[in-house]
This record gives structure tokens, C-alpha cells and sequence, in this order.
């Protein structure tokens, strides 16, 4: 249904749902992005500011145990929430969005319940919140995005089927296309509200996440960021009143670099662009690296439970022995004449951290590792402070945290990994601007920044995304050439060796993606030929027992409807009914005695709101159907509710082409037809899985290598 | 063709050019972009400086001729240029990318042939250099944008035919998606050239330009504004040494207004609010005159090359008595005390102009009204000034630069919309602000770029890629909240009263442009009723004679071919052919004197190549052919140059749902199949024109009305 074609006063009704919704979304997602923020503030905080007055008064174990303990009892609750409460939860959830966004409905986790997704939003936010303050090496934007996209989730669902009238405006929404529009709005709001990045937030959703895109799409993406954009700068201010106990501005990631001077020569973009081919390299091996952990995770997490939270407990203890135990390693550093902020620093987040140092000197490793990830990083960023790592005590951090990050992901909890790859990638470069320091100009808290961009090229594949995400973060335009630079190279670098990370969890968790493009194996196929399984068509007007045998045997979600004679002259192919809309009109029970058709008054008895696509789990059930044994026999007429104009393709079309059209026009159902007359008027239907690679390659294993 | 399965090096080769050329469009624009920018910085300067230096002399009248006389000399050779040489070069260009990208050929600027775009491309170099130096109200984005393309088209037709290795190369390049992605990097070139903003180049490219979208393109345009950026930023370095004539900071626009502290409050948003609704009603209004404005001048153009330069020269007269009278109106201000810059100022460019003011004090109208546009923005952005102009000054150059803004743009000469815009809109903002100073802390400048921003939005009804231009010219993300409410609320009040100012310029021109969702009285269509005229089909093996008579009788460029029996049992679509394949076939040959079927040795006597799509005004056409009086008579077969797999559609499809399939995908020609048997297997063919609005409503007047 077009909705330039409805009447007024429901065109009015709809857009103003639809700008409503994407303010909501806007502002829920601003909100929680805020409570994350200040509780994961606080709570870290507490935990360090604890280990900080122990370590101070040289009671090192009692330190080391309370940072272990409080670590292992966050990382214990997050695991809990996330093995018995919502075990959606775990994982980045961002590889989840793509799928949905793709148009993998049934597998999705945002699809099942809308019970479902509330859970899952609560065990998302909690579970992230104790993630992050646990001191895994995780980040809060994957979960963010999650949590966006669920939230967009259930309000396109209609949380309040209470109030009558509220319910009746949301009909419009009960399609594909309106809460994929929802579902994006809520992608973009995530990232918005992870790194305050409104620009890079939209662009994100666009690049990454959505598989269709509309213009006027990008119009309501933007305006929902730019809520969440001004939610949080409202709150920034609040909070600068110091009202938000522990939070500091660390809380919201904004990295300042605009102190230093942006100057670069011939010798600063060579040192650049190895920086660039390395870290694409360190990048795809990251990706290497997390999908063998991945696999392997797979199988453990399989027996439980119990063992899934007993794998969270071993890496948090892990964690924390590197971040007590490493800075030891590092020797006192006097701290520098001219350092902007106190030195050493015994606070809750900062930089030059005391730890085991006499007055006077800082351990700058303990800077690094005894902090939040998000103050790790601005300490990496800072610019003007060339001296302040030792370059052995970056190595140091770099191993651990490139480490820390592959063999976290993966566990029960949500986890980001934007975070770890910001870590370990500024990490990385603050380590080759110090290498490059005898021959280059630019800053060391410059080159951390186009480290970090290596790594994330390398890993993500995404370019204008992050590089107006990076430039968000940083405040400096001037850094842009530079950081398009490093991204075009890092992403070629990596493209060389593999997929980039969502689109390999997207594989590993066996969704039906449907890529832009078909396989170039498709074009030796034609449409016929992935044809599969035994076709059952309903005749126009069918008998009630057929219908519900065919439902109760197969799975199929659609069903051709074929008119015979008499209603035509020779079989032709009427149209497509799907599973739902057929046990609507079984709950409505138009039943007749005889092959006669109904006509409109079957729409008269069902109102036509009943067919639209019902929310996540509300949908009608074979169950719930009712049908006498006397009606089995009796007709059903199936041509007001068919579908009359199912796009179709003729059996000898290429296979390549076939799958174009169902990926562009984002179909669920596609009839085949055969070419020559007097056949029956319909080969098969195909579906999204007759398009996977393990579907085609199954039935024609010697087509990959024909040329 | 799917290049993925070619051989190794032919990927390599076709991989290898993809970049080459995106560099090559890069640099090439890039160095456009600052040739452009030299050559007007020093034209106009001379012409400011000989007005300035009379003026202090007080030979007011000369000035007056100096300056009128080298506006109308350059006005003159723009027009002359425009009228004689290169009539494609006039207007913006971008209307006409536009259509191109949505797969308007024929009638499109870039098509006709390689010399066309070639003379084009100098008209619009030279025209824009000239036009923008004569002190009219333009802009050089517009026809950077249209410069970027033209070299993009001329690249990817190969203007080296000489060299035959590289032709054979470009053979890759020989189809539609790949001269449409050429001509997009182009593009966003143009844009990144023109505002030094290369990622708002990006998003321009994909907002406005593109109709269709794919991820690797949005991968390859970044690169090429990243070339163009990096070559703008060597430029720039070079010229502040100072060997560049008069080329000042003014030359690449480039607003920085991180002077000014970012910090508003309620009546500040509220301000704002109010700011973007007006703007975007005086947005809309601009593109309602400018349309009324069109038309009449498309009439008068219309009258031939004479009657062109003359409307040129009279608004050339009249903008230089506005820009030379009007200051005469405002009274002498006293220098400020603090100003940063020398005050009065008699250099070239620059705040606080002399004019006829004693010293010690300056002309506010003159430091507008007698300035290149980009310094009069930069004026009328600068922060901490609020005094500077006074409100009446503002009032007169707001009028002036709206109506001249108006009547400026349809004459023949290369003319930006952009700079016009902004220029009256950045007046506006800072009227605004001076009116709001009492109720409201934010900088006049800051309001000064929102009235642009609001402007902007009202006109051009982008969001995200205006947003980033204006954040990339003024290098200040802080202001991003505000700058994207302005456009939320201008675009959203400008679309309640008509469309964006490019779609009204596709529409006057009269191009088939494909809009993006069909219209609602589709849905009460079918694809039979729209399909007209009389349908020429071709047998699998046909005869020569029939097939010229088609070819010179009818316009087509498609032709279905229907498998008959002997080939078939019954009549079936075989596929389409094109015309200029049925060219190159005629060509080559390959005909006998039976009606046999040929296989494939007929592509064995034509070289595959010859079949790819020719480049602008290269292909064959049909009096190339030398086919013999005997000839006539002998067969052809069609089966080997066929398309075996058209998109089809059943005639009974709703034509909303065809029309869907036809823009997505992109198509030419769309087949529309009978629904039942034993009827000629084709019913007709859809194009283009078939799904414009003109088309159906002259069929079924009254369906637009239907409910």
C-alpha cells in the first residue's frame, strides 16, 4: 500500500508517527547512552579510586585483590544477565542489525517477542554497563547500536497495545519497509550516541548497517541523531555542574587534538603510509584471529551456562592480571617540568598515574592499563607529550590489549569492537610516531590518531563512516587528508586477505545474507535450476483441508494460487499467498459449500488491518486455529487476499539476474515461470535460501570452477 | 558482463584503470579547480584594484566606468563563449548530471560526442572564470561540478584512440554502470574542488547526484576527493609563499569561525528556530522565482546568440550600478579601535573598504558590494564583529544579492548556485542576529552561517551533505546541533511548497528523469495500459531486409526476438535485441542464404568487443552500413546477439510495481509478457518514457484523480 494514496487525515497520521518515532528513538537512545555513560563512570571510578588508596598507602595485594574482586563480581553479573536472562545479549549485536537490516527475519534476534527484546534491551544496557566498568577490553558502541535498534524495535511493534487508539495509528507500521526505516533510525542513533558522532552516526547506518537505502531515509536518520546529538549536549552541560558524581569528561568519548599544530612533509606521509599498510595487516589478522577464537568460543559456550560465565570468569581474571601485573614491568618515569595536568596523578581517571612511583614520578604504563579504555585512549591521543610512554612500555600495552581484545569478543557479554580496535590501533601508532620521531614532524598524539584509523580500516572496511566518526571524536578537520589516506590504505590491505569483521560474523552465525552482488558462479545457472523441493500451489478456490494439511506439513511461507477452469480459460497463475494472510482468513472462517467465488465479502467480514504484518510473536499460529471437521470440506476463496502482481521470472533467466532482482527489490518470495506454453503456469518459487552459496554450491559443486 | 569471472590479468587490468582513472579525475580536477581559482582571484583583483585606486584618486566616474567596463568586457566574452562555442556550458550542469546518473542518455550534455564535451569543458573552465570575475551573482561549484563530470565522461570514452593498448583497456569501461561511476567520482571531485570539502563531497555525490548507490562507489569517490584535497592543500602551501599574483586567502573559500565561542541557550534555539522557518520560506520562494525566471529567459535565449549577449550585458550593467551605486547609500563608520585588520582597508579584498569615506573610517555596504562574493561571505561570517554592519547595510544587500541572485541565474553564462545562496542567506542570518543581540549571546557570525545553512536547506533540500560542506568551510564541528536543526526545519518548510531547485530544473528541461517511487495513480494501472505505439519484433532468424526497414523506420533502440517454429515448438521470447548491436551484426556480415541457424561462428567473425557500448557519438550509424540489393533477401541470426535473459513483466502487474522494478534495477527496455496462453508471447516493451507522469496522464486523464 502506497501512502500518498490513503486518505488526508491518515497521511497525517503516519508521517507524524514517523517523525514522532524517530524523536523517540532519538531520545531514548540519547538517554541510555547518558545512564551507560554515568553508571559505567561511577563504577569504574569507585573500583579505581579503591585501588588507588590502597596501592598509595603500599598495600599492594589488598589493591590488586579489590581490583580483581570488583573486576570478576561486574564481569560475573554481566556473564549472569547475559547466560540466564537474555542471551541475545552477548556479542557485538551489530553483525545482527546488518542481518535484520538485509532482511533475515526469522533468525534475527530482534524479531521473536516483543517480550523478547525487552529483556534483551535490559540485558544489553546492564550487561554493557558491567562489561565496560569490569575492565574487559570491550567498547559500548556495538551494544549501543543493539540497543538503538531494539528500541526502534519495540516502538514500531507498538509496546502499548493497551490504548486502542495509539495501536490503530501504528497499522502503518506493520510492514517490512517501515520498520526497517525504524530499525536503521535506531542503528544510526547508537553510534550517535556512542562516540556524540551525529554525522558519522548516519553515515555508519548507511555504509554498514542498512542494505537498501532511500534518500528520504537519510533525512529521518539524520534528524533522529541530531536529537540524540543535542540530548547529550544538554546533559554534557548538566554535568559540568559536577551533579553526575564520579562522571568526568571521560565519559562521553571526545578526544581533543586540535592543540597540536597539524604540519606534515614528504617524510611524515611515507612514515604515514607504512603506518597505513601495517595496520591494515595487523588489522585483517585481528579478524583472522577473532573468528578462529570465535569458532572455537562457539563450542564452548554450546554446554551451558554454567560454562559460559566459568570462560567470562577465567578472561576477567586474565584482564586484571595484566592490568596490575604489567605495569610493574615498567620503570618510575620523573614527571615532566611543563605537564598540563598533576603529575603524578592519584584521581580516578587522568593521566601520569602514581601507582607503585615515589612523589615525582609516574608509572606510565599503569597510565595505560589502571584506567577506563575510553581514558586510555585520550591518554594515547594527547598531543605535545612526545616523552611521556616509553616506547617499551607501548609495546607492552600494544600485546596486551591486541591480545586481550581477540580473545575477549566472543565471550557472554556485549561487547563492542570499536573500543578495542581504537585501543590497540592508537596504541599502534603512538608506537611508529615514536620509531619515526628522528625523521618526521607530525605529533605522536597524531600519528595514535591515524593508528587508530589503520586498525579500524583494517577491521571494519568502512571509509567515509569512520573517517567522519574519527573526525568527530578528534575535533580536527585538518587531520582529514591524512586520515582518508590512511583509511584507503589500510582497507585495501585488508581486503586483500579477508572480509571485514561484521560481515564474517554474519557468515559464522550461518544468517541468509544476501550480498549486492551474485556470485560470478550464478551466471552459469538459470533460474530453474536451484528450483528445489516439491512445489504446492492452491487453486483459487481451495478446500479448507488442503490448505491446512499444506501448512501443518511444509514450512513455506508463500504459496502460488493457480486459477483453473472454470475460472479461466486454460491454468494460470493467479497470484502468491503467504502463510499469515492464509490463517487470517481461516481464523475468519469465509467458508462456503461450494466451488464458487467469494468475492469482496470476505475483506467485509475480516477487516483488512488483520492482514497486515503482525508484531514479533503476535502473529496467528496454526494452533490457534479452530476448524470443525465438517469445514474441511467446505471451499475457501482465495483471490481477495492474493497478491495478483508477484514479481516473477521466467525459468531460462540467468541465475546472476534473477538474484539481482530479488536482492534490489528486497523480495522475500519470487516465482519462477515456465517459458514454453502449455505447462503448468508455475516452475517454483524462490526463495532467499535458494540464493546462498551453500544452497547452489550444494546442488552444483563443479560450477565454482567452470569458466 | 560480471568482470569477477574474466581472467586474472583482465581484473588486474580492469582494477588497475578503475583507480588510474579516479586518480586521473582527481588530479584532474583538483588542478581545474585551482587554475579556476588563480584566474579569478587575479582578474578580479586587477578590476578591484583600479576601482579602489581611482576612488582614492576621486575620480568617482571613472571608477565607475573602470569598474563597469571590465565587468561587462568579461561578462561579454563569458556570453560570447556560452552563445558561439559551447551553448551546453551555460546554467549550473548539476540538473543535467543529475539526469545522466539516473540514466538519461540521449538527451544529456555529456553524450553527444568526445569534441562536444571536450569544447564543453573549455566553455565551462573559461565561461566560469569569466562569469564569476565579472562580479555577477554566481558561483563556481556549479560548473566545477559539471567540469568534474565532463572530464570523468571524456576519460572513460577514451580520448586516446590513438594508443591502441590503452584503448583495448578501456574496453571495461564500455557499458553504463562504469560510465556512471566514473561520472559520479566526478562529481564529488567537483564539489571537493569547489569547497574544499571532501567528504561533503562524497555526500553530495550520493544525496543529490546519484540515483543509484553501491558501496564500492562510495569506496572510489572518497579516494578521488581525497586526491583532490590533497592536491588543493599542496597548492594552497605553495601560493602562501606568495607566487600566485593576487590570489589571496580568498581564493579557495574557506570560512574559519572557530574565533567565536559556541555557547547558546533557550532564546538562542529559539532564535534559531525562527531563523530556519523564514529561511526556508524565502528558500522556497527563491526556487519559485527562479523557475518563473527560467522560463521567461528560455524564451528569449531561445531567440538566438545576439539576443543572448544582450541579456547577459544588461544584467551585467545593472549588477555593477547595484554593486557600485548602492554603497553610496550608507554612511561612514568610524574604525574600531580592536579591529584585527587594517581599517579602512584599500587592498584588494578584505573587511573595512574605503570607498569614499575619509580615513579613519569605512563603508560597510562597499566592504559587500565591492568584493569577490567568496570575501563578501567571509565578511559576512567573521565573528567578534558585531557592530561592523549596520542593520540597513545588511537590509540593502539582502535584497539586492536575493533579486540579482534570481535574475542572474539562466543567462548564458556558467553559473553556481551555491555562492548566491549562501551569500544571501549569510546576510539574512547576520540581519537575524543583529536583530535577535539583545535576547541572545550567540556571535553574529555563527548566525550569519546558520541564515546560510537555512537558505541552503529551503533551496537545494539536501540535509547530511550540506551539513558537512558547510562544517568542512568553516572548520567548526560545535556549531553541528545547530546547523543541522536549521536544515531539519528549513528543508521540511520548503517542501511544503515545492521541490528542491535542481528537480525543478530537471523538469523544465524537459528529461525523463525516473523519480524514485512511483506515483500513487500507478496502483491503478497495469503495464499493459501503458504500452503504446506499434510493436516490431524480430524472428530468431531474420531477414536482412526487414531488419533495416525497422532499423530506418522506426526510433527504437530495443527489439524483442520470438523463436518460431522450426526453432520452437510454439512462439516464444527468445530476447531483445539492440539497436546498435543489430548494427554491429549487420556490419560484420554474417548472413546466409538460408534460414539456418548460425551458432557461434557469426561471434567468431565479429570480435566480442564491437558489441560494447560505444563511446559518445562513436557508434555506428545506420548509413555506415553498405549492405547490397541482394543482400536483402538473405537470413540473419539474431540468437547469437540476443539478450537471452530480459527482465520481464507479466501485462497484468501493476504499473507501480513495474515501474519499481524498472528504476531500481536500472533497466532500458522491459518486456511485458501476456498473462495467458496461446497468445503472442510478447505484448509490448516498456521504456523510459512510458513511466513519465506526461505520458500516462495523457493516456488516462482522469486516473490521477481515482481513488
Amino acid at each position: 500500500e502506497d501512502w500518498r494514496s490513503r486518505r488526508t487525515v491518515q497521511i497525517f497520521q503516519y508521517i507524524l508517527l514517523k517523525w514522532a518515532f524517530a524523536l523517540i528513538i532519538g531520545l531514548s537512545t540519547g538517554l541510555v547512552g547518558i545512564f551507560n555513560n554515568i553508571a559505567v563512570e561511577n563504577i569504574a571510578g569507585f573500583k579505581l579510586l579503591l585501588t588507588t588508596e590502597l596501592m598509595l598507602k603500599h598495600k599492594y595485594y589488598k589493591a590488586f585483590a579489590a581490583y580483581a574482586g570488583c573486576n570478576l563480581g561486574l564481569a560475573t553479573s554481566a556473564a549472569a544477565l547475559c547466560a540466564f536472562i537474555a542471551p541475545a545479549a552477548a556479542g557485538s549485536g551489530i553483525p545482527e542489525v546488518k542481518a535484520y537490516l538485509n532482511g533475515v527475519d526469522a533468525y534475527s534476534i530482534l524479531a521473536p517477542s516483543t517480550l523478547f527484546v525487552k529483556v534483551n534491551v535490559i540485558g544489553i544496557i546492564f550487561g554493557s554497563i558491567f562489561g565496560v566498568a569490569a575492565g574487559f577490553v570491550v567498547g559500548k558502541e556495538g551494544p549501543m547500536v543493539h540497543t538503538g535498534s531494539c528500541i526502534a524495535s519495540l516502538i514500531g511493534q507498538g509496546g502499548s497495545r493497551k490504548y486502542h487508539l495509539t495501536w490503530r495509528w501504528l497499522r502503518y507500521f506493520k510492514n517490512d519497509r517501515d520498520r526497517r526505516d525504524l530499525i536503521t533510525c535506531g542503528a544510526a542513533a547508537g553510534v550517535a550516541a556512542a562516540f556524540r558522532a551525529p554525522v558519522g552516526g548516519v553515515l555508519f547506518a548507511l555504509e554498514e548497517a542498512a542494505s537498501w537505502w532511500r534518500s528520504a531515509l537519510l533525512w529521518r536518520t539524520f534528524f533522529t541523531t541530531a536529537v540524540v546529538a543535542i540530548v547529550l549536549r544538554g546533559f554534557i552541560q548538566l554535568c559540568s555542574t559536577g551533579t553526575c558524581g564520579l562522571f568526568g569528561q571521560g565519559g562521553l568519548i571526545m578526544y581533543d587534538i586540535s592543540a597540536a599544530k597539524v604540519v606534515y612533509s614528504t617524510p611524515d606521509i611515507l612514515a604515514v603510509i607504512l603506518l597505513g599498510v601495517i595496520g591494515g595487516i595487523l588489522g585483517s589478522l585481528y579478524n583472522y584471529l577473532v573468528d578462529k577464537v570465535l569458532r572455537t568460543y562457539s563450542i564452548i559456550n554450546e554446554r551451558g551456562a554454567a560454562v559460559k560465565i566459568l570462560l567470562v570468569i577465567m578472561i576477567s581474571l586474565l584482564t586484571s592480571i595484566c592490568s596490575y601485573g604489567l605495569p610493574w614491568l615498567a620503570t618510575c618515569i620523573p614527571c615532566p617540568a611543563d605537564a598540563s595536568t598533576s603529575c603524578p596523578n592519584t584521581d580516578v581517571s587522568g593521566n601520569y598515574k602514581s601507582f607503585q612511583c615515589p612523589p615525582g614520578h609516574y608509572n606510565d604504563l599503569a597510565s595505560l592499563f589502571l584506567n577506563t579504555n575510553d581514558d586510555a585512549i585520550r591518554n594515547l591521543l594527547s598531543t605535545n607529550t612526545v616523552k611521556e610512554f616509553h616506547i617499551s612500555s607501548l609495546l607492552i600495552f600494544f600485546v596486551a590489549v591486541y591480545c586481550l581484545g581477540i580473545i575477549t569478543y566472543g565471550i557472554a557479554i556485549p561487547s563492542g569492537l570499536f573500543i578495542p580496535v581504537i585501543l590497540a590501533g592508537s596504541c599502534y601508532g603512538r608506537l611508529v610516531g615514536r620509531l619515526f620521531e628522528p625523521i618526521s614532524k607530525l605529533d605522536v598524539g597524531l600519528f595514535s590518531l591515524l593508528g587508530a584509523a589503520s586498525f579500524l580500516g583494517g577491521t571494519m572496511r568502512m571509509t567515509v563512516s569512520l573517517c567522519v566518526i574519527l573526525l568527530e571524536l578528534t575535533n580536527d578537520l585538518l587531520m582529514l587528508p591524512l586520515v582518508m589516506l590512511v583509511l584507503l590504505i589500510s582497507k585495501t590491505m585488508g581486503d586483500m586477505f579477508n572480509k571485514g569483521v561484521y560481515d564474517q560474523i554474519v557468515k559464522l552465525k550461518g544468517l541468509p545474507y544476501m550480498e549486492a552482488h551474485p556470485d560470478p558462479y550464478m551466471k552459469h545457472l538459470i533460474a530453474r535450476d536451484v528450483v528445489t523441493g516439491p512445489l504446492i500451489t492452491f487453486s483459487g478456490v481451495e478446500k479448507v483441508g488442503n490448505i491446512l494439511l499444506a501448512l501443518k506439513n511444509t514450512g513455506h511461507n508463500g504459496f502460488p494460487v493457480i486459477d483453473e477452469p472454470p475460472f479461466s480459460d486454460a491454468p494460470e497463475l493467479c497470484g502468491l499467498v503467504l502463510r499469515s494472510q492464509l490463517l487470517v482468513l481461516l481464523k475468519g472462517k469465509a467458508f462456503s459449500k461450494d466451488r464458487v467465488l467469494a468475492g469482496n465479502k470476505v475483506l467485509r467480514k475480516i477487516s483488512e488491518l488483520d492482514f497486515a504484518k503482525a508484531g514479533s510473536g503476535k502473529g496467528l499460529k496454526l494452533e490457534d486455529l479452530d476448524i470443525q471437521e465438517e469445514e474441511w470440506d467446505m471451499y475457501v476463496d482465495l483471490h481477495p487476499i492474493a497478491n495478483t502482481s508477484p514479481y516473477t521470472v521466467v525459468e531460462t533467466m540467468s541465475l546472476a539476474k534473477a538474484a539481482v532482482l530479488f536482492r534490489e527489490l528486497g523480495l522475500r518470495h519470487m516465482c519462477v515461470v515456465p517459458k514454453s506454453q502449455g505447462r503448468p503456469p508455475i516452475v517454483g518459487i524462490l526463495t532467499r535460501h535458494d540464493f546462498q552459496p551453500e544452497h547452489i554450491l550444494g546442488l552444483y559443486p563443479h560450477v565454482r570452477f567452470q569458466q
